[in-house]
C-alpha cells in the first residue's frame, strides 16, 4: 500500500486543515495508509480551533514527491491551488465543494463533489455513509470549518446540510453554544492590526485562470471595514508589487465584515471595467467597490466574474 | 423546479441508458424533475434489455436547448462525448466513472465518481445511501448495465463492489442465473454481420483529445474475430473516409472477443508508432495488432495512450 498524503489548498483555511485530518482519518478506516498534511502554516482561526480541541497543526509540505507520488485532495480541485508537482502526481480522491477547473486525470478516481457551503459537510456525509464513528475532535474540527465556511450559517451558500451537519457536529464535539463558540473563533481570524500588508493580501488568497487572465482573489474577514480602510494605500501597494511580480493580470481583495454580512472590494490591476459589469457595480476613485450583502468569493464573487470573462456556461 | 435531462453518452451503451433510467428515478425522489433521454438510438444489446424487463428505449435527443438548459450526466464528463450544446449548459449533476478530462464548470455542483467498473454500480449504492428502493425493472437495467461493462465481471475494470451490486441487482430484478441471462444479453451485441462497416466501426466509438491529437476509439464485441477479420478491408476504408471527413487524426477500432476476453486492435492514421510503444508489440501489414488479454478500453487502452502521447501524470 503506498502512502498518500491528503491535504488542502494553499492558503489553508479551517475547512481546508480540517477537512484533510477528517479525510485521512476516514480513508485509514478504509484501510489507506494516509497523513494528512498542509500546504502552507494555519492560520490564527484556524489556531484557536486546534488549540480548542488539543489537535496539532498537520505538518507543512510544499512538494509531494519523493515521498510519495499518491495524493487526496480536500477543498479544491484546481492544479494552481494544489501542491506545487500536482502535475506529476496520481490523484486517487478528491472531495470538494467549489467549481470543477482544471482538473484532468488520465485515470478514474474517487471524486466527490457537492454544492454545500463546506467541505467537511461532504465528508461528515460519508462517514454517516460508511458507518464510521467521528472521533470528538474531528468533530470540533469539522464543526468549526462549517462556521468558518459559511460565517455562522449566514452565507449564501450555506444549505440544510450544512445546518443539520454543524448541529451534529457539536453534538459530539460537545460544544453546548456553537454560536458563542463561532463568534470567539472568527473574531480570533480577524486581527487586521496584528497583520502586516503582506500578510493581508496573502493569507486566504487564491488563483484563478479566467478567460485567459491570471486573477488573483484574497478575502479578509474583519469586524469593523474601517480596519483595513485606513490602510488601505498600503495594501493597494503590496497588490501591486505582489502582482507584478506574479504577473497577474487582476487583484482583488474582498474585504468582509463577519458581524454585518457585507463586503468593499479593492481591485489593482486590468480589466477594472469587467469587475465593475460582473457586479453592475463601480470602484470609487480609491479603487473600492461596495458589494453590500457579498460575502462568498466562491459563490458571489467567481462565478459573475467567470460569466463576464469568459461567457460559456 | 427546472426540468432537467439526464443522459449518458454518445452512441450509448447500456450502461449509459441504465445509469441514466436509474440516475432519473433516483432524483425524482429528492424532488428534482427529470427525464431520462438518450444521445442517439440503443444498441442491439441495450435493445434487448429493454425488451426483456419491459422498459421502453428513451427519447433521443441532439440538443437540451431550447428545451431546457440544466442537465445531468451520467457515465461521461468529457465534453466531446456529451450533448452537441454542452457549452452552453449548466451540469447540476454527474455520476462517472471515467478518467476526469476536459470538463470545467462556472458554479459547484454534485459529481459523484469511483473507479468502478461499472456507473450503474456507483448508483446502487447510492440508492442503498438515501434508502431508495430499486424497482425491479431499474434494478435489471442496472444489473445489465454491469454485466456488459465487466464482460460477465472478467474485465480487469471490475471491483469488488461491482460483484457485490450485481448479486444484488440480480435478486431485485428476479434473473436466477445471471450468467446464462448474461450471455444471451451479450451475444444479442454482437451481431457483426447485421451491421454495415460503418455501422461497426460508429456503434461504440469515442472521442478522445491525447497530446493535441484527435483519437477515436471504437469497440466492437464479437464471439468470433474471424467474423470482424474477413470484412477488414471494408472497415479499413470505412475508418479512413470517417478520419478525413471528421478530422481524427487517428481512429483505433479495439475487436473484443467477449467469450475469450482477448482483442485486436485495427489502427488508422498517426501516430501509429506511438500506439505501437504504448502497447510495446507492433501492427502487422494489415494494420492490426494483437491484445490478448485487453478487454477494456477505459482501462487498458486510453491510459497507456494518454501515457505515450500526453507523458504528464
Amino acid at each position: 500500500m503506498t502512502k498518500e498524503l491528503v491535504f488542502g489548498h494553499q492558503n489553508p483555511d479551517t475547512d481546508a486543515i480540517a477537512a484533510a485530518i477528517a479525510l485521512a482519518y476516514l480513508e485509514k478506516q478504509d484501510g489507506y495508509e494516509t497523513e494528512a498534511v498542509a500546504l502552507g502554516p494555519v492560520n490564527p482561526e484556524t489556531q484557536f480551533v486546534l488549540d480548542y480541541f488539543g489537535v496539532q497543526a498537520p505538518r507543512v509540505v510544499n512538494h509531494a514527491q519523493p515521498e510519495t507520488d499518491q495524493v487526496m485532495l480536500v477543498d479544491h480541485n484546481e492544479p494552481q491551488q494544489s501542491i506545487a508537482d500536482i502535475a506529476e502526481l496520481k490523484v486517487t480522491h478528491v472531495v470538494d465543494h467549489h467549481r470543477i477547473s482544471g482538473f484532468n486525470t488520465a485515470q478514474p478516481l474517487y471524486y466527490r463533489a457537492a454544492p454545500y457551503g463546506c467541505c467537511s459537510t461532504i465528508i461528515t456525509q460519508m462517514y454517516s455513509e460508511e458507518g464510521v464513528t467521528i472521533p470528538k475532535e474531528i468533530a470540533g474540527l469539522m464543526m468549526s470549518a462549517i462556521i468558518s465556511d459559511t460565517l455562522l450559517l449566514k452565507s449564501p451558500t450555506t444549505t440544510d446540510v450544512d445546518r443539520d451537519a454543524l448541529q451534529a457536529l457539536a453534538e459530539i464535539a460537545d460544544v453546548d453554544n456553537y454560536e458563542d463558540y463561532g463568534i470567539q473563533m472568527l473574531k480570533a481570524g480577524t486581527n487586521v492590526a496584528a497583520k502586516s500588508a503582506q500578510e493581508l493580501i496573502d493569507s486566504d488568497a487564491k488563483s484563478f485562470v479566467l478567460g485567459g487572465k491570471n486573477v488573483r482573489i484574497d478575502q479578509i474577514n474583519v469586524v469593523d471595514l474601517a480596519d483595513v480602510n485606513a490602510r488601505l494605500t498600503e495594501i493597494k501597494t503590496a497588490m501591486k508589487t505582489e502582482a507584478d511580480a506574479e504577473n497577474y493580470d487582476l487583484f482583488l481583495v474582498l474585504v468582509t465584515n463577519v458581524l454585518t454580512s457585507n463586503s468593499e472590494l479593492i481591485g489593482v490591476g486590468e480589466p477594472q471595467d469587467v469587475v465593475a459589469a460582473a457586479f453592475g457595480n463601480q470602484f470609487d476613485e480609491n479603487d473600492v467597490m461596495q458589494l453590500p450583502g457579498v460575502v462568498s468569493r466562491k459563490k458571489q464573487v467567481v462565478p459573475p466574474l467567470t460569466e463576464q470573462l469568459q461567457p460559456t456556461k
